[in-house]
């Protein structure tokens, strides 16, 4: 059997190439043999002080808010995050809003927990927060407040898409009426192609309404698992009360938050663009390939996704099946749906795949679409 | 006010003098310039393969037993490996039987998944299997099968017991005969004074029957938070489906399986002779002090801590106000109380203090337990 050459559009990573492996060991080397005790002890329950300084330095120059690093707690990745939520809000059994199509990460932690999860139409600006409104006021007829409303605003996954100011100040208005709290899943904030943010729900509301998490994975790697949380009190000590782990660990937080005292917006800087430059590659290739067929696509602005819309009746197993012998990786729009429907969609990510390789990938998975449209469809 | 100078007898860390900082910051030099591509990606499910096997070989030099690597979870800790099992044995209002006194972070898990906690008694060989048998016979005949048998059965925290061969044999006959599950909490392991180990449960019973929970902290140190669990199938599966995190982070685990491949076993030797040399100086100091009272202490054989008998009268509230004073630290005998009692006890861990400190933080902490025993008490 020859090896077949990958074109790897599945899971949202960043670009290997500027992963900054050598500055890391440099890193580490000024730094860990100024920390035996800190490698020695327990770490502090919130996690490395200098770390959680980064994160609020962060948001600051994101969002011209100082946020304080007491309400700043340090996580496994934004997915410890996410666990933490699921405990805290005791989310059994209890209506829980989602964006329709959402993380498969995130669904797999509301789902363990049994939450009954109640889906709200995307369009090509997030969450349709028209839909949001009739959908609180039919729980709340029932008498079934959600215990939160989980979204991922800006540049979300699977859809690549961004929630405008006007929709999230509404979305805070709604949250707030209804007595809910709005989980902001921030993780791909830092991966932003143009100038400006839009700020963000935690900066918007009053306090205790968000609960934020963010991540170092999308701009740094996943491989090393670090994120945060950022709520005030009460919330953050029933997060924190769930957080039994004996705390995440120095040794990561040590070298990262070395390394991110000087290098954060220049490495954030070089990451972008070299991302930024494999989103053109391939909406470009994505243009030249599905041209003039019934397929549309997402334009984000940041994050590490395009989602696509194919033929209703396109036979989606048989779309994966063509797509595997070519050795083409991506995730199905199943994965993605919060009430598990096999959905006319499959998210391409662009982040770690080779730049080289994007046209040669499209054009391979645009065959595979081509061989299995319905009778009759495709071109319009 | 003047500064106190401290006493730290509290949390059970290792010695901090022997931890191989500069020799960390040597691999994470060595090692990370080579895997970006292990930085950028999600972790491998079950954690770093390279540290996976160092696991196997340990416990395969050990116990004489290997361990395929597919077998074992890298974690975040083992306390992440206990969140697990409360999760994946669904713990909640049902029994689990515990040692009388137990670590309290492990109390903390199970108390937060509302376990029904059934204490076992503890003698200076580890938990008291006749009464075990009782306990399951007596559950056993309300219908009521315990979720696991949690035990540490080395190096017992805070007892500092371990429990002999014959009882493990025993332990493993009535967990079978009962049908329920072993939860062999090992990290205390590696800090073994004794040439030889007992042998592990996991290796004693049939597979399935005991889960492995294994620690790097009490040998590195617990900032680094890196553990491991060991279960054959069903289990394993069972116990992956909660680790919802997106994996043990790949930067520790780089780093640390880059300086164990060599020296690990130099570095537990190193280690242990230190902290061997504390447990002298204090036992010694324990002696001296407390000579001719009616007060008992544990003589451990590994571990970091020893558990200290007061006359049942002592006021020990008044000893913990008066240590306070005079900058002593150590864990009251309630924080590991299963039935969180107030117990005539205290916990000393020696792994952390400067040994030239104990002499006088025992002087100290005796001239504490004297001011506050009961009238007529004290001397026999």
């Amino acid at each position: 059997m020859t090896a077949v050459r990958e074109f790897n559009f599945g899971a949202g990573m960043p670009d290997p190439a500027t992963f900054p492996a050598q500055a890391l060991a440099d890193a580490a080397a000024r730094v860990l043999p100024h920390h035996a005790m800190d490698l020695s002890k327990y770490p502090d329950r919130m996690g490395l002080p200098a770390l959680r300084q980064i994160a609020a330095d962060r948001f600051e120059r994101n969002h011209g808010m100082r946020v304080p690093i007491e309400n700043i707690v340090l996580t496994n990745g934004s997915m410890q995050g996410l666990m933490l939520v699921a405990q805290a809000l005791a989310i059994q059994r209890k209506p829980l809003i989602v964006e329709e199509f959402t993380y498969v990460g995130t669904l797999n932690v509301f789902r363990k927990h049994q939450a009954d999860l109640v889906p709200v139409p995307l369009d090509d600006q997030g969450m349709r927060v028209d839909a949001l409104e009739e959908e609180l006021d039919r729980l709340s007829a029932i008498g079934r407040t959600p215990t939160c409303i989980y979204t991922i605003a800006s540049h979300q996954n699977p859809s690549g898409t961004t929630l405008p100011l006007d929709r999230r100040e509404k979305l805070v208005e709604l949250a707030t009426k209804h007595q809910t709290v709005i989980v902001e899943d921030d993780c791909y904030a830092d991966v932003q192609f143009t100038k400006h943010a839009v700020p963000a729900m935690y900066k918007l509301a009053e306090p205790g309404r968000v609960l934020y998490l963010g991540s170092f994975s999308k701009i740094l790697g996943p491989g090393v698992r670090l994120g945060y949380f950022m709520a005030p009190e009460p919330l953050l000590s029933e997060m924190l009360s769930w957080k039994i782990d004996g705390g995440t660990s120095n040794l990561s937080a040590l070298i990262v938050a070395e390394y991110f005292k000087e290098h954060l917006w220049s490495h954030i800087d070089e990451a972008n663009a070299a991302v930024k430059q494999k989103l053109d590659t391939l909406l470009a290739a994505l243009e030249h390939e599905f041209a003039g067929m019934d397929i549309t696509w997402t334009k984000p602005d940041g994050g590490l996704f395009t989602w696509i819309s194919l033929p209703a009746g396109t036979d989606r197993a048989r779309v994966q099946a063509l797509a595997k012998e070519r050795g083409i990786v991506y995730a199905t729009g199943q994965a993605f749906d919060s009430l598990n429907r096999d959905v006319p969609y499959l998210r391409l990510a662009y982040g770690f795949i080779a730049n080289d390789d994007i046209p040669e990938g499209v054009r391979l998975l645009a065959e595979c679409v081509k061989l299995s449209l319905p009778v009759g469809a495709g071109r319009r």
